[in-house]
Formats: C-alpha cells, structure tokens, sequence
C-alpha cells in the first residue's frame, strides 16, 4: 500500500493535541462507549477533517456517504463487520433491504459507490437490491459500470405503507439519497425501518443544527482530553433571512463574518499562529461543494458581482439559498502529490471503516476542496484509524490517524444528537 | 501478501458444499444473527477444521486461544473492532484488564502471542496489565521478547473478591490460561467480569461435551442449507474408565473404534470416496497436540508397547488420561510448502477475526498436526472469511474463505451451547 506524501509540518514531531488525544486514549473509548450506550449512531456518515496542524477539526458531516469506492479495499472486511453490527443493532430479524441511490444514474463514479455500499451488505448477509425513485427508471434497468459489471436498478413501488420492488419485499430501507429537492410522498410514514430516518435528508437537515451539537459534544470531550475546545471545533454563525439576487442581508452576513474574523485573530494571537484568519460561507442545507465561499472579510460578501451571487444563491436541485452557516476557516497543511488535501474519514454504525484524501491541485489550502477538479486518494490512510500503535514510536502515522478517528466520531455522535432532536 | 500454495483439489472447482453454503449466506447469516440475540459467543476462540474436499469440519475448539501473532497483521483492526463489541456488550464501562497468561515465561511463541493480545485490547481502547499465577512470579518480571521489546508480568494479588495487582483493581479479568491443572483458588468466586468463565477451563471442559454441543447445532443448520449434517461433521463416541497403564477398557476401546470405523466406511460407499477411514484418539481434556493417536482399527489400540501407553496416557500438567473421544478422523487434502496444512481460524466474540495454516512436513494427511516441527503460515488467508465476492467468480479465494468462516463460527456456537450448560 503507497503511503501519501505529507508536508513537513506533518511528518514532524506529533503536535501537543494529538499527542494529549493518544494519552487519553483508554478514556476517550470508555467515554465513546458509555456514549454509544445513549445514542444510536447513525447508520453510516462520513466526515471531512482540516488539519492545520495546531487544529484539527470536522468542517462537514455527511449522513449519506458517497464515495464508498474510494475507501482502501484492505478495509473492506472492517466495513462489513461494521455492517453486521449495525444492522444486528436495528434490525436483528432483517434478511432483505433495498438501496435507494441518488437518481444519477449517468454518474460513473456515483455508481461504483453505490456498487461498492451494495457489495459490504450482501457480504453482511443481506439480501440487497437497488430501488430508483428516478422517473426515468420506470421499468428494470441495467446499468453499465466501468468494471464491465452491469448494476440493475428497478422502480421503487409503494404498496399500503411499504415500499419495495415488483417482486421484492424488503424489511430494511437504506437511503443514500439525501433527499435534497424534498421529502418524497413515496417514503413517508412507512412501516418498514427507514435509515438513516427521512429528518436527516437536506430537506430538513441544516448544518448549523450539526455544529451547535458538535458544540455540546466537545464541551464534554475537551474536559476528558485537558483542551481548550477550539482546538478541534470551528467556530460558526447562523445567519439567514438572505437574498442574494435581492441583495438582502448583505450587511448582517458581513458584519458576522467581521466578527469571526477578530475572533479567529485573538486565538491565532494567543496560539502565536502566523496565519491569516478566513472563512467559510456555506448553504446551511448545501452539499456537492455547491453555495460555498471562502472569505476574509465581510466586505467581500457585499457588491457579488452576478455571476458570483448566482454562484452562492443556487444549490444542488436548483434550490435557492436564504440561509447560511459561517464556519471559521480552517486552512489544511496536508498536501499530496503537490495538490492541497483533506482527509474524509468514513464510518458504519460506530466505527470507523476507512476514509481517503480529498486532493486538489488546483486549490489554495484555506479553500474548499469538493469542486470541479477534484480527485481521491483511495489507498491515503498507511493504517486504519481505530489501532494506534502505543507500543511503538509515537509519531508513526497509526498515531496521526487515531487523532483523526477521534475527531471524525465526535462529528458523528454530534450527527447522532442532531438526529434524536430533530425526529419527526 | 502472499497466497498459500492450495493442492489441485482446492484450486477446482467449488466443492458441492461449498456452492450451497455460499447460496445460502443470506439465510446463514441471518440464522446466526438470531443465534447470537439469543446465546452469548464466547470471548474469543480457535477452531481447528480439517477440508477433506468432500467434507469441511471442525476438528477442535479452543477456548483459550493462543497464536495470536501468528494472524495476518493486515486483520489486526478487524480483531480491534471485535474486541471493542466483545466488551462492549459485557462491560460498557471497563476501563482496565487483566490478562492472566499460561505459566510458560520462556516460550518466547507464546509470550508474542500474549503481546499480540494485549495490543488488541490496548487498541480497542483498555489499560490492560499481566498477571501471572505463575509461582516464578513473585515480583513484577520484564521479560524479553524476540522483537526486542519487553513484557511486564506482576504476580496476581487478591484482594476479597477481587484480582488484581498490587496497584491495579481491574474491571474485566480475561484468561488466556486454559486452567488445565485444575481451577485456581485465586480465581474462584470472584466479582469481577472474568472470561472465558472458569468452566470453560480443561480442569472442567471436555470435548465430547463441545462436540454433543456441535451436533445439535449442525442438525439446525444442515436443514437451513439443505445438507448431510455428516458433510460437516465427524462422528464422534465418548469412552471412559481407561486406565492405559493398567490396560483396562483397551477392549471396550477397540470396538468403539471399529464400530466407529464401519460407519465411515458406509458413508465413504455412499459418496463414492476412495479413502481409508480412520479414527481419531484424543484425551478428552487434552490440549497442546497431547495424548492423540490416529489409528484404523480398534486392534492398533490392543497391546500398546509402554511407550505408546506412555503418550496416551498423560497430558498437560502431567495429567493421567481415563477420558477419550474417538472422532471420525478427516483426512486434509490442503498442502502448502510441501507440508500438510489445516487451516486454524480465530474469533473474537461472534466475528472472524483471522487465520492461518498449521503445516506440518512431516506429517500425513490422516495424522495430528499439532505437534513438535510444525509451523505456522500466519498470512495464509488471502482475503477475510467473512467476505466472500459474491460478484466475482464463485470459484475465487474469498468464497472458499467464507465457508470455512461459517463452519467456525458453527463451532463458535456450540461453545457458547457447551458454557451455558456447564454454567457452575
């Protein structure tokens, strides 16, 4: 397996925050495991890290990971154990699920992913087969895969309140659509078990809901661990009421993105980080990279040219966007084959199952990196993310990915919170 | 990694058995799902099988596995996640561990096992600490490992009705000590979690016991998918009131072998397979390769010479043997480096874990390879068992993986049927 090149900063000498999250390792999983005793995981998520090397910190959380075709195939048994759990967890009695994929059915790479999440079910011990709710799918249809595989999705067909296939009947529903252009009439208040539950698609879901349970769970992290909070958390502001194309809220998003920005410059004064602050702009409900800015200050958000301001305003299903989250910028200091990078860590249940770089050569290290130009590194993590090696040197790279397993599963807990009070 | 050489009869075609229990898997899985709801998995084991091509069965189960650091160190997070469930679901709120070894201080094999047990728990986020019973032991000892590192064994120390060490009150207590010569006062009555329970010891175990176990759980799985229980199953009789120095009960020994032997006969006419039955002797508290004698008729077992009624007769610890089970003996038809090779797999709680081969040169297919010069191929599994590639060729080395996954896990579970009724 190829190990990526890191940058200097990060070959170094482990920094204070990981070092103090690996000497806390025992209580951190006894803490994690009492959490999991209260909350339910969600089913699956991924998680998009910055290191800066003085922070590390989730800057997104997605609950219908795309992109299981990225992750390390070494970790494919982990993944399906994960699954084994997890479907043992919610639905011990369950035989048959149906997959319910995004309706891109064009998209090459989207559909290796959902080739890849179908293969860790079946090999779970399900019996798996794919539902479209894409109006183009209204009969059976093959799809070709780059492996030369064919994939075959059918119409998804509501009987009573269960949904299923023509001549298939499944006991478990697995969304990986994230239900961006609404919650469909075809998924509502069925009797089989829904997940993750129809709350957690972008029709309801907001990010700034996600953070401010990141908030509470670092509260109580930060006190196992001995650090300041911030180390791992990213400030944010909500601010909506917006119109971009009106040019309303202009001046209030300006003035909140003002006031991180001095906010950000106290801690970088007292951490001595010579680094200018940004941050990021984002559709509180946006996914795909789509409705993101990075700024440095607020007066860049005022007078959006408009292209810019269309840029900002639409979404993935053409949504407009009147509310956002302003998330301090974190810049990353992990570069690989001479492209910026961020590690995207995923997990199954509760437990951590792989993850990859998210590369992009043609990005700065305090932008975002989910745009147009983008690759992946599949093979990026030398070992998996839940066995640091505390037997040997403490700078090995097992170490650097503990911290980033760490840190992904506080995202994942908070998404677990975010769910429990967000229930239907 | 490197693929074990297989003998032409494995790199075939899939076995008749083989292909159904791979069609089968969503209906095993979710029976073995509903088994776990309903019995406890032991903490960990190993089960020996022996792949005849005709037949695929469990030869042994052990309880107190060694040989960890013979496992494909690829696996080790697959061991770590295992180890996180496993004390999950008895202790969510252990912190610390006590693993109490086998007395052996100089077998550097087994202390590298020790170690390599102690780094997945360790890794699955445990303070974990040695304590031997070993009388040697009377002050914390750091013993050298072949890797250069070191291992710290304190003597046991109790307390009430708690074990520990002298400054480390632990939550959980595991034993990798199979309690051969009897079950310790130390450990008795304690209130601390001990696993495997102390019954699960050779002081009470007995493998007729293991394998009446097994029967039942074969009939159940053998109407699941559709197959001769025998094709996964070796008859077995218990014969007890030996005394092999006195020679008492060598007849009634011998006609349980011959009767033994005539039923493999008539199964091997019924299939069609040109073999030489024979039987397996074995003490029925032994362990270690001890006290087993592999014959092919009742009359090799009348009018041993001393020599031979010597290594019947006594067996770790020095125990006299007036126990034995005959067991169908299933001859391997694996080879790998010219040496005969059974595959060993391991578990933890209800997962599969790892594996490799025992391979011995010396030895045939029909004889014990659990003795002196053989050696071990700790990356003999080319992929998890759990994870057969149900898209690829069904003939690929995954799928011949997951049976034998699915055949220890059967084992697994007539253990945990054995602990429960044994319960003290």
């Amino acid at each position: 397996m190829s190990v990526p090149h890191l940058t200097t900063a990060l070959t170094g000498p482990l920094l204070e925050l990981e070092r103090k999250i690996l000497a806390a390792q025992p209580e951190i999983e006894h803490w994690l495991r009492n959490q999991w005793q209260e909350h339910t995981p969600p089913f699956y998520g991924s998680v998009d890290l910055r290191n800066a090397g003085y922070k590390l910190a989730p800057v997104d959380m997605n609950l219908f990971p795309g992109g299981f075709n990225n992750l390390n195939p070494d970790f494919h048994p982990l993944a399906v154990q994960a699954a084994m759990m997890a479907l043992e967890g919610y639905c011990p009695d369950a035989r048959r699920i149906l997959l319910i994929p995004e309706n891109h059915t064009r998209n090459l790479f989207y559909l290796q992913n959902v080739a890849a999440l179908a293969k860790i079910l079946r090999q779970a011990g399900m019996v798996v087969r794919i539902g479209s709710m894409n109006p183009e799918i209204s009969a059976p249809t093959e799809l070709d895969l780059p492996d030369g595989s064919k994939m075959l999705q059918e119409p998804v067909i509501r009987t009573g309140n269960r949904v299923g296939l023509a001549d298939f009947d499944p006991c478990v529903i697995l969304l990986n659509n994230d239900l961006s252009g609404g919650i469909p009439d075809l998924l509502k208040n069925i009797e089989q078990t829904l997940l993750p539950p129809l709350h957690a698609g972008w029709a309801v879901r907001r990010k700034t809901e996600h953070f401010a349970a990141y908030d509470r769970v670092v509260a109580e992290f930060a006190q196992i661990v001995d650090i300041d909070p911030w180390l791992i958390n990213p400030y944010f502001e909500h601010v909506d009421g917006l119109d971009f194309h009106a040019r309303e809220g202009e001046e209030k998003l300006a003035a909140t993105i003002d006031t991180m920005i001095s906010k950000i410059a106290a801690k970088y004064a007292e951490y001595g980080i010579d680094q200018t602050p940004f941050v990021i702009v984002k559709a509180n409900a946006g996914t795909y990279g789509m409705g993101i800015m990075s700024v440095k200050s607020g007066e860049e958000l005022v007078g959006l040219n408009r292209k810019q301001r269309n840029k900002m305003s639409v979404i993935k299903e053409g949504l407009e966007v009147h509310d956002v989250i302003v998330q301090e910028g974190v810049p990353t200091f992990e570069t690989i084959d001479d492209g910026v990078a961020e590690p995207v860590v995923y997990m199954l249940d509760r437990f951590v199952i792989g993850g990859f770089y998210r590369v992009h050569t043609g990005r700065g290290i305090d932008e975002n990196l989910n745009a147009p130009g983008m690759h992946f590194k599949p093979l990026a993590f030398a070992t998996s993310l839940s066995t640091p090696d505390c037997d040997g040197s403490p700078d090995c790279e097992a170490n650097r990915f503990y911290a980033y397993g760490v840190v992904a599963r506080l995202a994942l807990l908070a998404g677990s919170l975010e769910l429990e009070e967000g229930s239907l």
